[in-house]
């Protein structure tokens, strides 16, 4: 595994805005900095994020970025606020990486939308497990669970939240100002993860963020096959969804949702009763 | 003046989902297509988007990145949804090409989160009037006509909406899948117009995303002082609004808002009435 630093850093500021009245009132603000990633000493992209878990992101983003095949590539990540630096030390050098990282795509998502390479070069070879059925019940659990969920959006706004869950429990909850960001973080933690752990069929991610290509292409590399959001879908988003069979849920709010894709990952195991038609006087 | 083609595409593509009740649903979602840049041949960077305007977008996207400093550098844009590419003459060429879009910054934004080059670089440069006070009566004016217009996001949802307003009429709304799209799509377009007509201190730019740095940034670079936001700002957007005399405005909902910077351009005209306090029992 790996050796990485603990970096934190404050993930609000506090600030002192007027409002509607003219009146001055202390709101607390999303923090942001920049990070740049260098690998072998090479720099190689900056990032803005909140940095709350910057050593995970960072080994996230070489995974979703496909420049590390596996987390034993990596020897260290050295995260210094200071500097703004993340210093990537691997063992055996990232192979053409002057070429894979030429290619520019800039895709839909908030934050970090620019893949290196071909953005669906690897679609055909992802492969989600058959089953792995999502009751309604369960995934009711998961909307619940992020709504009492303690966070910096609660606190001052303006970021993303994603989370994975196991079998309707919340494994990791991770906000960002760019919500790929807070992808790239939980798959940099699932790679710290047991194998073992990670290859159930019954791993959940959920975003509060729309689910585009780039978002399920993620998720789908990860292994989870049912992503969940609060807000709702593009066309390159569901169309991707349905290729890699992936069961895609948006606008899930309290007891409603909308199944994209894939329904049959889907339990309908909840009676759910409508509220009585109103009566005309 | 460029040659700009008027490439069109449909901005919804209807599809039939499931609901919690496990009822089919015939919903819309917001089109989504990829667009290859293309500079004298050259290509340049691949943006997802939802199309409304590819001409303008491209135009904008050139000038936000500081690639082109005139329009009239610009001999054509032509767009070809057919095979998802716009083709710009230049008249001269951009110089420098190559080393201008090595630096690559993936920021907080939504959607062209890459900025090339470095994102603070040309800040100082940036002179906003001195003047250019709006009064609280517009700004909600402003609110209530983004509330009234007719959008694919009432229609589709998933999309982020922009406008530029001059003295609170409304010049123009873009809305697409990523909100820096919508930006600089409004800076194409400003670019196209009459230069006097675009000098006023009166515009303001409204947009339902977040005010990131690099949101901050654009509407400095278009001359435009205030900016008015539904959503909130994170640290790097205060900051560069603070550094480049930019009133910032957020969390604008009916007569709601919160005043972050500047607030020496913003008259309060209204006198508005607060709801009597709760008596308690």
């Amino acid at each position: 595994m790996p050796l990485l630093t603990q970096a934190r850093a404050p993930l609000t500021r506090p600030v002192t805005v007027l409002n509607e009245f003219g009146e001055r009132k202390p709101i607390a603000i999303p923090a942001e900095r920049d990070l740049t990633i260098y690998v072998d000493k090479r720099e190689l992209v900056t990032l803005m994020t909140l940095g709350a878990h910057p050593e995970w992101l960072v080994l996230g983003y070489l995974r979703n970025q496909r420049l590390v095949d596996s987390v034993h590539d990596i020897e260290s990540i050295t995260v210094d606020w200071d500097v703004g630096a993340a210093a990537v030390k691997t063992r055996h050098g990232i192979h053409a990486i002057e070429e894979r990282t030429a290619q520019r795509v800039v895709t839909t998502g908030c934050g970090q939308g620019s893949v290196f390479g071909s953005l669906l070069d690897h679609l055909d070879r992802i492969h989600l497990p058959d089953q792995a059925p999502l009751r309604q019940s369960v995934l009711y659990q998961i909307v619940n669970q992020i709504r009492l969920q303690d966070s910096v959006y609660k606190a001052a706004g303006s970021v993303h939240g994603c989370a994975l869950f196991c079998g309707g429990d919340l494994s990791l909850f991770v906000e960002d100002v760019g919500r790929h960001n807070a992808v790239d973080t939980i798959a940099g933690w699932m790679w710290l993860q047991d194998p073992a752990d990670m290859q159930g069929a019954d791993k959940v991610f959920y975003t509060t963020g729309r689910l585009t290509s780039e978002m399920v292409i993620k998720s789908a590399q990860m292994g989870v096959s049912v992503v969940v959001s609060r807000s709702g879908t593009t066309q390159m988003g569901l169309e991707v969804a349905e290729r890699v069979g992936l069961c895609a849920i948006g606008r899930a709010t309290h007891q409603r949702f909308l199944c994209y894709t894939h329904p049959q990952r889907l339990l309908w195991d909840v009676a759910l009763t409508r509220p009585p038609a109103p009566v005309c006087p």
